[in-house]
């Protein structure tokens, strides 16, 4: 999905909603026990339920691995139902970071089998383990900035030397790599005054950010330090949406909750004249 | 398999060799594409002629994700066939690095489910993405430090601020969280001076070395700047064993290459003392 059709979704939906589907078999309600693929079968209600206020999904692979080869149906069902579903863009969170063989090998399981528009990756290793992601039209690579996690304290925020943090050079650095319509960076919710100084690093790029929810992140502060005038959020939920209600109401629950956050995103963007 | 294992195996089949199976079904000799899984047949007959001199295999996930599901059968098939054949040190190549909770699903994935002894796993998301690894008697988690890669200078070199480079920063914190029964480093073999210096650093850990061979790392001065009393070495080789020779001779050439690399480690861990 080009970030011309990307800004055309955020518009139309009034919402910068990434769902996030880390869907754990021993979490899915009881109903969905008796089908063929649990799995697939809730990753399917949820979508089905929330495709029309959430603009991505954003499919952990780590969750899906876990469970070998039928994991990888699972993901690759998924992805297909998304897609059925009309416009939506999907990322593959893979957090991946190799040498340049390997990454082109990773670009094309994504990219090409998967179908996936954008994959996340891990900037440690460096250029070469993210530009075969690049230059691919409508493709995307997502590379880490800030987690929202603890350990992002333990290296991430080292300074670098130049009177920078680590993550500000990586940022830095990495931007000038590709453009704002094939990069974007993670920057974790849980903390909105980092969003608002990485948003002044780089004002055109897209953020994907998790941390919303079940990790503590305040949506309104995010929203105001890192939206753009094109939006320029995706903001994840995970668990908040996913096991918003349980047994029966697992479904309707994340509806609700899937529209809580689309109403209080459109709420924002209103009053930062993003939206009319 | 605990470090009292791994060292025996090192003395037993004096050998420091881990032969990566980076395969790629389209680099596959004709004779196996006949076969219903070409990819597992190859590594197959790999496998049945290096484990002899090969202490470990090293297993390239991305190289097994772009073939999907299938690519994932091969994968745990490879495994298997590696298990039956006796003593060998198994490693997910897979650069993992993510939150608490998705870590927790990784190690779950890799050590329950696929049943390899170590992982390796990337830095930048510090401590939690790393914890989820250690503790577990018998397996390993192993963190990127230096890596092989043009791109290791965009990043990993850049000074932290307290007069060391990034990289050791890393090396340094990380070692504090896990002792050397569970815990390794990669460190590159085209930067020699860089393991003998990571080797001053953590004295005790063992390090996986990639790069000798097809990305240009010297064998011997990769023996001489990192081996310890106990090895203290993996040095993995992939394109260099896999494709030594084509056709028909892949398979020998494939066994050649691996023995010559064995007898030259051989050879250095005599002239240190560590075998007589």
């Amino acid at each position: 999905m080009t970030r011309t059709d990307l800004i055309s979704l955020i518009r139309s939906k009034r919402s910068l909603l990434c769902v996030g589907l880390d869907t754990e078999e021993h979490l899915v309600p009881p109903h969905f026990r008796s089908e063929s693929h649990p799995v697939r079968a809730f990753n399917e209600a949820i979508v089905e339920v929330t495709h029309d206020v959430a603009v991505a999904y954003k499919l952990n692979l780590a969750f899906y691995e876990a469970m070998g080869d039928q994991g990888w149906l699972d993901l690759e069902a998924t992805i297909a139902y998304i897609r059925s579903k009309g416009d939506c863009f999907i990322i593959a969170d893979a957090k991946r970071g190799d040498i340049g063989n390997t990454a082109r090998k990773y670009a094309e399981a994504f990219f090409d089998r998967m179908e996936v528009d954008a994959v996340t990756l891990s900037p440690y290793m460096g250029r070469d383990s993210i530009d075969p992601f690049l230059g691919r039209s409508g493709k995307w690579a997502i590379v880490l900035g800030v987690t929202s996690n603890s350990g992002a304290e333990d290296f991430q925020f080292l300074p670098a030397g130049n009177g920078k943090r680590f993550y500000e050079t990586v940022i830095e650095r990495t931007a000038q790599w590709g453009t704002a319509e094939e990069l974007m960076f993670v920057v974790g919710a849980t903390r909105p005054e980092v969003i608002k100084q990485v948003r002044d690093l780089v004002p055109d790029h897209f953020f994907l950010v998790p941390g919303v929810g079940a990790q503590g992140g305040d949506l309104d502060a995010v929203l105001d330090a890192g939206m753009t005038r094109n939006g320029g959020l995706l903001i994840n939920s995970s668990r908040g949406v996913l096991f918003a209600g349980s047994g029966e109401q697992a479904i309707p629950a994340a509806r609700k909750a899937a529209q809580v956050l689309q109403q209080a995103m459109a709420q924002r963007m209103v009053a930062h004249g993003i939206l009319s």
